[in-house]
């Protein structure tokens, strides 16, 4: 057996119905699936957030610049290379050379260990890879070693006859690892005949996470009518208030009356179910991630008394956007704990393969606690075991059929951030022109 | 890590240079294989034994029914599953039912344990699979009890309305893992509407492994073209001779001068690379497997001497079949050993995808001999790592890059059994229909 084995402690307190109800239905989910990528094309790969709260199931975040691959175990990079096979298959087959644009950021050592994991699975996969920086402190190129005794060479982007590359490699694809939160940068507009993956649109300077849940809420309500369950119990209610300014204290009452629906619509259901948790809601910035600009809220209130502090938490997101618009998120615990601290599991994804995924652990927080932020106590524990390998009807492999579980969740982010791109080409192009 | 490791054992005095040769050219080999899997349909599945001399590194046998599947180690079951989903995908995207043909023979609990674990893997891509049997025996639903506590059960096979099927199950897609050594059974022939998979023409009722070989000395040549080598070092030379009736002693004189040729061919090729060992060719059936009809053959002389006991051992194989065609096919000595016993890597595919592999270890035979035989030293030794995940220019990972170097050899005699299928379908319908 792999690593260490989080699901043994993380059992103890979950509700198995879902999970059985989930894996119970594996040859009509599967089928499902299979048509559904008929339809539509899965990202080239992707993350996803997934909060376990025992009577629920559900994606909280889709992440389609994955930074965490470093965390998979070693015994998931042979389904990783064979997922990346596919992926690359779909997005340029004659390919020989790739570009890979990662976060600016070059001293953020696990960032650098998920940017080296990930060239060698898709170097595995017989492709050339280079690394293209977008930092100003990148002006030849750089070597950074890694804490593992790895190397990774950064070089300075070039732009060329309207193709991107560095200096002597004009790759015919460009995979993007960085989320673009600070805007799409000119070098990335108007290529000729080079495909980005994801394509710009799937940067934070113009996705919304509200749009991507609205595509969820179609998606699940679809998977809960193959598998006849309510889709409550696989998604989270959500709503949005635009034109909001912390600072200027703008937009307070639309964000606290959407809270305060939302806080009744998540404890009508709680009373359906007969759960006794208090109902919350996390309000997030809708562009941005790296969890600022994220807070719990359990009353309506809360939202209009908030002090200097937290305005200018709420504010800004990472590399300075500002945030206007938010998305209220119904919050979903989590019943997971690894080592004492709440964890909730994250699943990575390349095409449309689940290729593994760990736990995010963090001692420090509660379990209606964002856990996705910076801290001492944040741990990552590689899951152990495959997510494909569910035991029908079996005791004692609890385990498997929650890996399994998960990976159906992540796997219907995964389409709902699909059916999402499709339908935000047109928005792309307008941002991308301009 | 998983189970044993074969590998530290199997180390000593091979040559590396031409895993090397491979693993170096990893960018390359995989964006050909890439290319040719967007015009050529890989087979369902597959196994293939693979010869490593050291100097050379080849198939010697493509199976296009495995019977191992339970020889795989429950590591690599993940990939297994992704690979299936992938080959079901490309067979039938909407199927929901699969009846898989397994062998007649009930009593061998090994291979039972076999289509226990293929099941297995199918029922994880959602399918839902019942067994239908060939055997006169089951004449009604069969459960038999497999010695690690699962049990599988037979059916009777059903025809109705130009279908094939059991009791009450009408699947979309049927999968053969019985290689119809005894001939096309009536009922699987002129089926409406369902396909067949492997194709019937793939059985050994029609399949001739020479065929297979000269697809291979194409994909070969091809192959050896991109990493730049010798195609002899991945491809043992082979002649046939068509017409021998051993019991009788017709056409001892054609297959006398074509072992003589084929070991002159091999001598000066071991001159060319200073090889020391004595050159020897395999003699066996060009249709059927078992490891009966094979023989180890040093001198053309020995040909024209067989003692009776000898032509009656090569004159039938499995299922009673009459071997009139024999392969005379180049022996690759093994320098692989795994517990003191001379031993041959058996790789599988499913699919285009390298799902796994084990060495065939055999105590009681020589390095120039067949393994494919039964006997009380036969022992499966799962791989201990993937085959996908070489490290180039590593030292030390001998072991990673050997079996990369299994695995692409593997490949290529799959694309070589694409190749045969796409020929061999006209052969196919006239046997099939007459």
């Amino acid at each position: 057996m792999p690593t260490p084995v989080p699901l043994l402690a993380a059992n103890a307190g979950a509700l198995v119905e879902l999970e059985a109800r989930i894996t119970g239905a594996l040859p009509e989910i599967e089928r499902w699936f299979r048509l559904q990528w008929q339809d539509h094309t899965p990202p080239f790969y992707g993350s996803v957030d997934v909060r376990n709260a025992g009577f629920k199931l559900a994606p909280v975040d889709m992440n389609l610049f994955p930074g965490g691959f470093n965390n998979l175990s070693e015994d998931q990079l042979p389904c990783a290379v064979q997922a990346a096979q596919s992926a690359i298959e779909r997005l340029c087959p004659d390919a020989r050379q790739l570009l890979l644009i990662p976060e600016r950021h070059t001293r953020n050592q696990f960032y650098l260990m998920n940017v080296a994991r990930l060239t060698r699975i898709l170097r595995q996969t017989g492709l050339v890879v280079r690394l293209g920086s977008l930092s100003d402190e990148i002006t030849a190129p750089t070597t950074l070693d890694l804490p593992n005794g790895e190397q990774l060479v950064l070089e300075p982007l070039v732009r060329q006859n309207g193709r991107v590359g560095v200096e002597g490699f004009d790759p015919c694809a460009v995979l993007l690892n960085n989320d673009l939160s600070a805007g799409i940068p000119d070098i990335l507009r108007g290529l000729s005949d080079q495909v980005v993956v994801p394509p710009l649109q799937a940067g934070w300077a113009v996705r919304k996470k509200s749009v991507h849940f609205a595509a969820y809420d179609e998606v699940a309500a679809d998977f809960a009518r193959v598998v006849g369950m309510d889709p409550w119990l696989i998604n989270p209610y959500f709503a949005r208030c635009g034109q909001i300014d912390f600072h200027e204290r703008v937009g307070e009452d639309c964000l606290a009356s959407k809270v305060d629906r939302l806080l009744q619509q998540i404890a009508a259901k709680y009373k359906e179910y007969g759960i006794t948790d208090q109902p919350y809601v996390v309000v997030k910035a809708d562009a941005g991630t790296y969890g600022m600009g994220v807070m719990t809220v359990k009353d309506a209130a809360e939202v209009k008394n908030l002090n200097r502090k937290q305005r200018n938490k709420m504010a800004v997101v990472k590399e300075g956007l500002q945030v206007s618009d938010v998305l209220i998120q119904e919050g979903v615990p989590t019943v997971e704990h690894v080592d004492g601290g709440a964890a909730e599991p994250v699943v990575y994804m390349m095409d449309r393969y689940v290729v593994g995924g760990f736990y995010r652990v963090h001692t420090g927080r509660g379990v209606d606690e964002n856990l996705n932020a910076p801290g001492m106590h944040f741990a990552p524990m590689p899951f152990a075991g495959s997510c494909n390998l569910p035991e029908c009807g079996a005791r004692g492999e609890a385990g498997a059929n929650r890996l399994y579980a998960f990976g159906v969740v992540a796997r219907l982010a995964l389409l709902a951030a699909s059916l999402e791109l499709e339908r935000t080409v047109e928005l792309a192009a307008d941002k991308v022109e301009a």
